[in-house]
């Protein structure tokens, strides 16, 4: 299958920049197959992405950021992003003890929905080594001492581990750690996070503990990049489900199960599918 | 329709309540229709709603209170509410200036569908007149002054009209003043909120702005019993609906309108049935 | 306000339509608004709503239909709807006994939720006229005979009220007789019912009753476009409620209400938006 | 942790039956740690699930079935199944050739969610074999001739191996070939199976397909107990998902696996918990 290119953009709203933009691949006998767009008229800025297919394009794929650099890119102020769709997003999983995102996880990239290499699993426990061997993914356990007086080392070798993959962005699978904001600038709006609440309710620790105190009628799950500010991050997904008086901590944490799940894998998909684009501290997420 | 008696209680959790009960009931020649009970095993309170019709009951309607008085109560320590079908709730509204809650109560009522009596409406402004009249529903207007200086006087106004209307509990459609703690320890657990959140997330004022600026996927309602802590009260039920980064606070506000009407009308439905019991700040909705 | 020109099309996909629309707009001093478009690449059909400014237009409003038809409309094969914001569509509601859905599509107007005007409510009985009066709308009946044989008689007068009151689509709202072929041929896509399933499952008859005895898990409604034959038109709006094996089908039928309301003002909402692309026998429903 | 009773029963209704029951248990010091029934008025019959502690219970737990049958079930004319929390149903899965729905429930059963025992996997496919090898489960094949002339062989030596393993469920997990009535016949009401629709919309194949063509909103997926007639059992848990026109057949496949899995799994959960009744075509779900 040729590769297509993706390219993701925002630039202050102005007229003309669909226009010429589409002229622009069109001319160069691009064959778009995808175009969404969306105007902030609150900011006035104007989002898109577009994909077109590569095969009979006039510009070669390596001069194809060059050439919207050039041409468009200051003209307009615009930032923008180019991916080529056989250019596979290389994603690290952490884990601490749950095995239920894990698997999820796993379960997709073996069934082949998507078009991703998983390199790693890295953990602060032993517990999960187990999926990683059925699935035959190298497992790498950094534990971290209870003062937390060797995490600085711990995250410099997770670091080293990174580079060396090549890993692209990062999916906390119910990583019971604190990332550091060090870690957190090497991968800007590239770590997936899953909190197992309604953001923003219940913002930390135990959050069916804080939902079954409070009495709520629906729980939720929220994936969101993680920024340094702790489940502060721009909101990926949310799902909710709905629950009753007779529900316990512990089934608000079995029936929570299903929702991280599910949550977690959609950003992930959309992640992997380059369809979200961050501004300010939001996500606009292409369908 | 002959009556039905609808019994709510809740007592330390212990064997043979049910079958004490029951037995009771049909013994003396009532028909169960409905009962349902729960078990909260963390705090060990056993809660129960039972429904019997009194056509062929041997004790006499208006000594059935005494008897489970005498009987059961304090033998169990229970505390129980016992109502018949008969007997119309009576409900007393109070708006401010949106109309979709009221339009939503309203249609419901003139309709058929709540065996409720709604002999007022109250407001602090004068703009939903209108809809009082085309239903006919007497309409009152206490204005209340910007820096509060006359609230008392209102609220005491507003009491005096609750009680020569024999008003059982009120709904709060959308009205956009707090209820002093007079008012609420007069209607404790019979004040029905609507907020136009997920609570607890986005307490207080503006929460579809706060929800726009924290860029979430889902919005949703809660309908309450007011408490003396603002929008802390016990959670009667909730709603969600999904939105995208392309709403605007004024999408939100619109789409919300919708939630609000059908969490409030939930609400209010289950307290007209004599479905809801409420232990520390939560509810038991029975079904 | 001034007003905005909204336009709807589909064409056979091809390269270049946005560009050349979107610089035909703009070159013209069209400040454009709103656009949205989609590829079916099963069928090969390019799909657009684009909105602009005409404040700053530069071709007159009579003019703008011809520009489109001559410069675009034969070159693409395009199918196209142009509607201008300050044209309110006109709206006729038939109903026939029960009055959720028309309460709450009244409410909606009075509180100018939408920008239609509603000059009629057409019925086969009496029993809403009570409705029609609160909110000042005239209010016709042609009662049908049970062996239907004054019905062309009676959608002959009907037609003629329709003409007179200039109306530019009907909603059926709970309206318990069925359309001819004469009058859907009139209104082509122009009359919105709700049906009370989720269509396809339990065409026809008591649906709720259809749905109870199969023990589904879920109920639903569905609004669509009317078509010669029942049930099968294009699909606009559905949703969904849980149930249980609690269900009767009274409780059914009253669950239902909630959702036929919401459904059929959904739709509504759409149509008046002008963001209700057919094609086939499907709907393209924009953001 | 010692065993529960748990009692599942449908009579017809009467007078007396949950505080005779209730008596029983309590009088004989079995502590009752969960109870629910309903009534179903429509046919008249009286349904009961009932859980208690043995440890204390003055009755041999191999005596209690005899009990029941003689003090109760005659007299009420009582159809009761007894189960003992410590007798691990034994399950076994049949798959063909998508992992999404059996990478899910080995997930579960692998991280403890369930108390369970999988003994093995049967499909008409090699496919699969690695998913049942990296959860180190037997798995079994028989592929059947395209003109179904072995199928009588393979379910004997199917029906075979599951009455060696003691298997005393069958889950369908998106298993490709239709069960015979003699082997239905060996598990009336305990196949279950996911079908990829909201049933009774697209019964037969390619429901999605189905589903595309007719323009739905929102698709489904329902879990059954397998009956003679396909897709007509009674349906235990149902879901859906919001679609939209961009949906193509492709995507609608991929949006259904994960409707699948949690429709699937949640009636595997409450079949293992003991949890449903059926009674004719229907289920009671106790929650």
């Amino acid at each position: 299958m040729p590769s297509n290119a993706i390219l993701l953009l925002h630039c202050p709203d102005q007229p003309g920049i669909i226009s010429e933009l589409t002229k622009f691949i069109t001319d160069n006998h691009g064959n778009i197959v995808y175009l969404d767009q969306y105007v902030d008229h609150e900011e006035g800025i104007f989002f898109m992405r577009i994909e077109w297919e590569l095969e009979q394009f006039l510009i070669p794929r390596d001069k194809v950021r060059d050439y919207l650099q050039t041409l468009y890119a200051q003209r307009y102020s615009m930032t923008f992003n180019l991916y080529f769709s056989d250019e596979r997003p290389r994603m690290a999983i952490f884990v601490s003890r749950m095995s239920h995102c894990l698997y999820d996880l796993l379960a997709r990239y073996k069934a082949g929905e998507w078009a991703v290499d998983i390199p790693c699993i890295i953990s602060n426990h032993e517990d999960l080594r187990f999926v990683a061997e059925q699935f035959d993914i190298p497992f790498y356990v950094w534990s971290i001492d209870k003062d937390h007086s060797n995490k600085a080392e711990v995250e410099a070798a997770e670091m080293e581990l990174l580079r060396r993959e090549r890993i692209t962005f990062i999916v906390l699978a119910r990583y019971m750690q604190i990332i550091s904001d060090d870690m957190i600038a090497q991968y800007p709006h590239h770590i997936i996070n899953i909190h197992h609440s309604f953001l923003p309710a219940f913002v930390g620790a135990k959050p069916y503990h804080q939902a079954w105190r409070r009495g709520v009628k629906i729980i939720g799950a929220t994936s969101h990049y993680v920024t340094a500010e702790l489940d502060a991050g721009p909101i990926i997904e949310q799902d909710v489900a709905r629950i009753s008086h007779k529900d316990t901590p512990d089934s608000l944490v079995r029936k929570g199960r299903d929702l991280e799940k599910i949550v977690l894998s959609r950003a992930v998909t959309k992640h992997i599918e380059r369809k979200i684009l961050t501004y300010k501290n939001k996500t606009i997420i292409f369908s």
